[in-house]
Parts: structure tokens; sequence; C-alpha cells
């Protein structure tokens, strides 16, 4: 069903009939946006607590906007782990992985740099609004999860063995990613997207030995990082639910 | 395998030793931006002689790039029909299923005005050349054929049943698109988007009512247009290859 509430992600804790005082963003939004009116319902979770129906009760334009919550809609529920390990891009298309991601289900996201990254760095808190705008409208509970920029093999070195890797590789023909969907754990997964310019032959030798990665095709054409990535998150999850 | 060679569509008949002058804007593309230098090569394709290696011959800024064919490298061959039907959406959303439809090897694509299509023309010539783009990047040998827009129930009073669409339905619980995936024809398969604000109780009654057409989740996410797009082609490239 469109879920036509407007719905916001906020740091409070939420509880019946307690009152928040929302951020100047999130009170111009509302009001000068989405032209809300005291008394005007909106839908607030903080990944933690469920989501919650709320109420409107007062603007001030200095201060903003105050809601009080009226009543749980849903229990916190968390989304299985899925996580993205992704190279840095420009900026259109990094926002593309991002919001994707986000309304694909999510949950951890790593940029590393490898010897092939272009750009070398990543702003974490622009990130942050794009993942957040993406949460609130795909109807998730809670907000994906964004690390540090860093290093390839320092990733790699600190990996947890039991969590799988999925690394989706141009030069690989003889594995398509449906043939290893069945032996992923059920519990986590996680999909490795290389640079634009792929992942150096070092690289792939390196990455080839570790027993935790699983090398993968996704088909004969050619894709982009993030269409590789959007592709590869979509097939995991339509497999698992 | 990376390719580097650049490739272009071409819309000559491609042949041994024949030769080729190229566009204006493929010139200028090629030597101005791509810094290319005569006897360097390229690889071009037109749909349907395949692909050719070819060495670029002469340079003049007035007439262009001539370019001379040297060999075979691939014989045509036509990608399994994928359609995809959409509601025009705007400029970046739009560029992006034009472009991820060309990677993820949609055939053919029809635009469709329902009545909540907010934007009710597309701009047919720039959408070509944004297709024609993804194709030379992503190494298909075809581009996709992007129709004019037409109201929905024209475009289905003149659909042969033979060919299953498969609705991205946000309100339908029951079937999710694994599920019905195995029943579609290998031959030909027809994903169908709403618009942003999705389609109305009307047009659901109507569309649920065609004996060929499957109403499908995509999972508990909303997703927008241009992700349901995206995730529900890559679902089914996945499952057929």
């Amino acid at each position: 069903m469109k879920n036509n509430i407007t719905r916001l992600f906020v740091e409070n804790q939420l509880d019946i009939d307690s009152s928040i005082l929302l951020s100047h963003s999130q009170s111009h939004y509302l009001m000068n946006v989405m032209r809300k009116q005291i008394k005007d319902h909106i839908k607030v979770f903080n990944g933690k607590d469920g989501e919650w129906l709320s109420e409107i009760i007062h603007y001030n334009k200095k201060l903003g906007v105050e809601i009080s919550l009226k009543e749980k809609l849903r229990k916190q529920e968390n989304l299985p782990e899925l996580w993205l390990i992704f190279t840095p891009i420009k900026q259109s298309r990094l926002h593309f992985i991002l919001e994707k991601s986000a309304e694909l289900g999510v949950t951890k996201m790593f940029p590393i740099l490898t010897s092939r990254t272009v750009i070398s760095n990543i702003n974490l808190e622009k990130s942050k609004l794009v993942l957040v705008e993406a949460a609130e409208q795909s109807n998730r509970l809670d907000i994906p999860v964004i690390y540090n920029l860093q290093k390839l093999d320092t990733l790699i070195s600190n990996w947890n063995p039991d969590n799988k890797i999925v690394l989706c590789n141009e030069s690989e023909t003889h594995i398509h990613i449906r043939n290893i969907i069945h032996k992923l754990d059920k519990d986590i997964c996680t999909i490795m997207i290389g640079p634009e310019g792929g992942f150096t032959s070092q690289e792939l030798d390196y990455l080839g030995k570790l027993p935790f990665l699983y090398s993968v095709s996704l088909g004969a054409q050619i894709l982009r990082s993030e269409t590789a990535a959007i592709s590869s998150l979509a097939c995991i999850q339509m497999m698992r639910k």
C-alpha cells in the first residue's frame, strides 16, 4: 500500500504521550515544503522503538515543530543483515548507491580504497543524510550504518570469516551469482563491488585466496559499479525473503 | 573482463575492409575527449552485423573521423526479449531507468500514461541517446527500442496475450516475484512499473482482470519506481541466464 503519511527519523526516545521538538530542517520541511498544519499526523521512528503515529501540536518559527506521540504503529523489527562493500564513485552515482542500498534493505555499508579507486574520499555527513531520507521514504524502521573509508586490506584483515563475502567480479566466467545464493548464511551476507576501473589482478589474486569469499559473475553484460551493486542486492533480497 | 577499447554504435552496414565516416559528435568524442590518434583502434556495432574492430584512418575537423573495418570480433546475437512498461518520471530518475535498462538487457521500452502520471511527456530523442551510450558501455550488440508514449489502455488493448506481463504492485501481498519467475515464457517477458503515486484502484482492478498479467510483490519495502524497475529486471535476468 502506498504510504501517504510523512515519516521522519528522530534521535529521541519514543514513548506513549511523550512530546518531541523536531530539528529546524525537519520543521521547515514539514511546515513549508509539505505544508502541514497543527493537528496533522506524521509517523516517526528512531531505529530502536518501532514506528509511532504522532500529531503536530505546536509550531514556532524559532523553536520549530513540536509533536506528541499518540500510538505505536509497528514494533521494532530488525532487517536481516545485508552488508555492502563498495568504493567511492562520483557524486550522483554514489548518491544512487546509497539511496538504493537503503531501499533494498542494506544494513551496513563499508566504503573502501582500492588501487583503482579514483575518488579517494567520501562525505560521510552527506551520505548519512541520503541514507536517512531513503529510509524514511522506503518504510524501514532503521537507518543503514555507514563506516569510515578504509583500505581494502585493512577491512579484510579485520573481517570475521563467518561472514561470507560475495565479490561481483567482471573477470569471473564460471560461477554465476544464482549458483551460490543457496550457500549463503541467512543471518548475514555481504556484497563486494569494485571501482569503475575494476580491481587490479593483484587485488583479485589476494581476494581469490580468501576462504570466506565467493567470486561471482552477474552475467555477460558489463555493468557499472552502481548497477552491479543494486542488481546483486536485489537478487539476494529476492531469494531470501 | 574490463573492456578498454572504445565502442561506438553506428547506423552503417558493417563489412570487411569497408570504411565509415563517423558523425561529428562521435568524431569530437574520439579525438577531443578520448584523445585518440590515427591508427588507434575502436570497436563498432550496428545492431545487425555483430561487432567489428576498426582503425582510425583519417581525421579532418570538417569531415570528421574515418575508420576502416579490420576484423569481425563477435557475431550478432540477439538478447532474449525483456520488455519494460513504465511511466515517465522526472529527468534524472528517468535517465537512470533508461541507462540501467540498457545495461540489464531490456530490448523494448514502452512509456505509458496512467491517471497518476505526473510528467506527461518524454523526450524520445534524448532518451535514445542515453540508451545508445549505455549500450556502447555495457558491451551489448543492440540498442533497446523505445516506443512513443501511449495511454495504458491503448497499450493493453493492442497487447499480444502470449506475452505475459509482470506487474510490480505495491498493494500485492500474496505473490512474491520469485514465485512466478518459473512460470514466465523464456522467449519473452515484460515488467510493468507504475508511476510514483502508484496505480489507482480502478487501474489495478482493470489490470487485475487481464489473463496475461501477474501481479507481484517485490517485498515489504516501499521502492521508488526506478528501484522497482531495476530490481525486478535484475531478478528476471538472474534467473534466466
